[in-house]
């Protein structure tokens, strides 16, 4: 059940929290979403990745870094500029993008019992 | 189309990023999810709040707060203080609390047209 959280470290760190609506249909959004998420995971310096989205098409995407040098060389990088010329111009009614510094965090509950 | 969005001030501001996986039924998650939103909307130094959950019960709510002291006072809140208990008790299979200094936002794609 764990396999959707971002597994991260020990504060400090950086989130990039992007809250987004979705225009009407795919028009190639999902692949490019998962390839994103592909490329990201390469990136030097990401942590983690947490995401979900509702049926009316509202979305988290909540992505883990060490650094800001880190969170600017992903927004720098060739692929992932095109993706978001793509997104502002088709995939999104509207988008929010916030770059946070994680002080604290903890999780919960224990775990309690068999398959969890 | 922006009501889903939260109309934060300019940074700098805090957020808590609250990922988490529902246990299956609502078991009165959902009035007590409603009421806790109500609840910290009437909150000293509450900015806004972004909430979303897919169909498999993976949600990312971000509430964004004035400072540390707002959010320390929300958690101390009584009636949050017992949905929380019920929280790890019931409702969460799993969750992740990270709090968050917002240090630098931005929003797009500009508005295309009537309807958004």
């Amino acid at each position: 059940m764990t396999e959707r959280f971002a597994n991260t470290p020990q504060p400090p760190y950086y989130a990039v929290i992007f809250s987004n609506q979705r225009t009407p249909g795919d028009e190639g959004y999902g692949a490019t979403a998962a390839r994103m998420e592909q490329l990201a995971r390469s990136q030097p310096g990401f942590l983690g990745i947490e995401s979900t989205r509702d049926e009316g098409g509202f979305g988290i995407t909540v992505s883990y870094w060490e650094s800001e040098a880190a969170i600017a060389a992903w927004r720098a990088q060739a692929e992932h500029s095109d993706a978001r010329r793509d997104g502002r111009e088709r995939w999104y009614e509207h988008f929010q993008v916030r770059v946070a510094k994680v002080e604290r965090a903890y999780a919960g509950p224990p775990a309690r019992g068999a398959g969890q």
